[in-house]
């Protein structure tokens, strides 16, 4: 037990201490670019494997098993907890989540009761138990929607290119708005909290529309509810990561959420992130995630330019987004080897 | 004659020349939004329209007569030019360009043959001409696509989310990808300056995916060749206008580009970007198109706030992004008149 008693090298760089090497972990890491899993899947609607415990435990542990990265992530989607209340939610091949009946008014509040994870995801904590069984001394990271992507999705029924109709709704009935952001914000902190007792220890929110706010409607409508979220998540004692991606113009605003680590998309140097954000938030990225698609003599020049940039204490390899579908995931393999190998302190 | 030997209010805008009212036009202004214009499409391919003058120039004066906007810009699409040299590319109905056989390698790039805008695409011109004959005093605007925007196209074959075969090629192949980029930058100019010589008094350049690149990857893979192109027509006289959306954080860069106007999109405040770029460099944008979504309230109050912020001199009003499909034509029709109505000087 002398192991489990040291926080695992995840925990320490996203709480900026000391590491003896640089953990490295990537979004989406589980899923598409894995032939493992492309074969588990066949067939299988994704929220139905969301809800098959011993199925979503097996796909989390598949990229740990492969490519030897310093964290899973639990695999599940951010519109998960909205089925569990019993929103008619469905996801939808190569288009994403689409909700049956968009939230348009007032009246719609009424479909967003609270989330009881007990009752309405169990299968959540009970895969996150078989999951961490397996994976000894690596962590999990579990994971929520931010209140206004969630928002948008509910509202747009669909992904969207910049959440028109969400957007609309801010300016036209604010309160509306507010009301839907903070119901949402409660899924996520019931969700979330859920997840940490389970077993998770640590765990990102994906605001991932946000970037379509400019940042005064950002701090005015979203920021108050993203700030509540993360401060109702603070006893749980596990580090916090907060994401978007092409929301560069928000950075600020968003590490204003109060989150422990801030992931930072690739159109951002981490050099930037570090002088913008200050040394008091830990930095995760951000590799452009096409670079693994362009050949091993990129990827080592990419990833050795990266770490020249990024912060020596409180960084945590990622990509700059998802892992694209049409990656090797030799190259992801060779990736997670490369950073541990340039980062490692020899004693 | 002596109101055609004066500048145009828009010419003079963009020229940072004092004017006695700021002038208004939107992106997308003609097009889906308006009901006259759905009625005259009924059925019509998009190119094949763009191919037939009297329709194309009808359907570029109908927000004029509707609205009483400061410009018309020319009814077309950016992958005009392409079809013009022989490209397959059909616009589809809700997704947008696509290529029937995308670029994938250095063979490509023989189908790339320079555009002569007199023998391919003739009837741009001829449009042009009725168009200028019926607006008298209005002026016309030009438009072409960004070497960056039109290879992305070229490359993925349709619209993407991150352009990431674009994104993949320019690190793996960045000789073939210049060479595409020098390329597609031969066809912007020959087009912008056929356009010219029919009558149009400014040009726009859309750099729309420009975005999902770094700065670093922007300034070194593309900035150099649209330094070309902007350098290749600032011969022609007239105001060149340099537009991408969601590209904040390449506006520096962008603007060294060497337009004479930025288009800004609405997640930058216009105050912000004048502090970012400069006196040198007119403004234009750059209301939230969800804005007219919102009712007359929301519409004054936002227009307000943005010319409160706005530089008294060098800007043109415009949305900071095109014009809704599910946009009210009324509220534009307003939105013309506030614009109008608040920005005049009484003498």
């Amino acid at each position: 037990m002398s192991q489990a008693a040291e926080a695992t090298l995840l925990v320490r760089a996203l709480r900026r201490e000391p590491v003896e090497r640089k953990p490295v972990w990537f979004m989406r890491q589980a899923g598409r670019s894995l032939p493992e899993y492309r074969e588990l899947r066949e067939g299988a609607p994704m929220l139905e494997m969301c809800r098959t415990p011993d199925l979503c435990a097996e796909v989390t542990l598949q990229p740990v098993r492969r490519h030897g990265v310093d964290a899973a992530i639990f695999f599940s989607d951010i519109v998960t907890p909205l089925e569990g209340i019993g929103i008619d939610v469905e996801i939808q091949s190569g288009v994403g989540p689409v909700i049956a009946e968009p939230f348009r008014s007032e009246a719609d509040l009424a479909r967003l009761r609270p989330l009881e994870p007990d009752a309405d995801l169990p299968e959540i904590a009970e895969a996150i138990r078989i999951v961490t069984a397996e994976l000894g001394d690596t962590p999990l990271i579990g994971f929520a929607g931010a209140p206004f992507t969630l928002a948008s999705y509910l509202v747009e029924g669909r992904p969207s290119k910049s959440q028109e109709m969400a957007r609309t709704m801010l300016l036209e009935e604010p309160g509306l708005f507010r009301n839907l952001l903070e119901r949402l914000a409660d899924i996520a902190v019931a969700s979330l909290r859920s997840q940490v007792e389970a077993g998770v220890q640590a765990v990102q929110v994906f605001d991932s529309w946000a970037g379509s706010l400019s940042e005064a409607t950002y701090r005015e409508a979203v920021l108050p509810v993203s700030q509540r979220l993360f401060a109702e998540i603070e006893d749980l004692g596990v580090p916090r990561i907060h994401f978007a991606v092409n929301a560069g113009h928000l950075m600020e605003a968003m590490a204003e959420a109060g989150s422990d680590a801030m992931g930072v998309d690739w159109r951002t140097p981490l050099s930037e992130a570090r002088r913008r954000l200050g040394e008091g938030v830990a930095l995760q990225g951000n590799l452009d995630p096409t670079v693994p698609l362009a050949g091993p003599e990129v990827l080592e020049r990419e990833t050795r330019n990266l770490l020249a940039d990024a912060p020596e204490r409180g960084h945590v390899f990622n990509l700059g987004h998802g892992v694209l579908p049409s990656t090797d995931p030799g190259m992801l393999t060779e990736l997670v080897g490369l950073v541990h190998e340039i980062t490692e302190k020899r004693n």
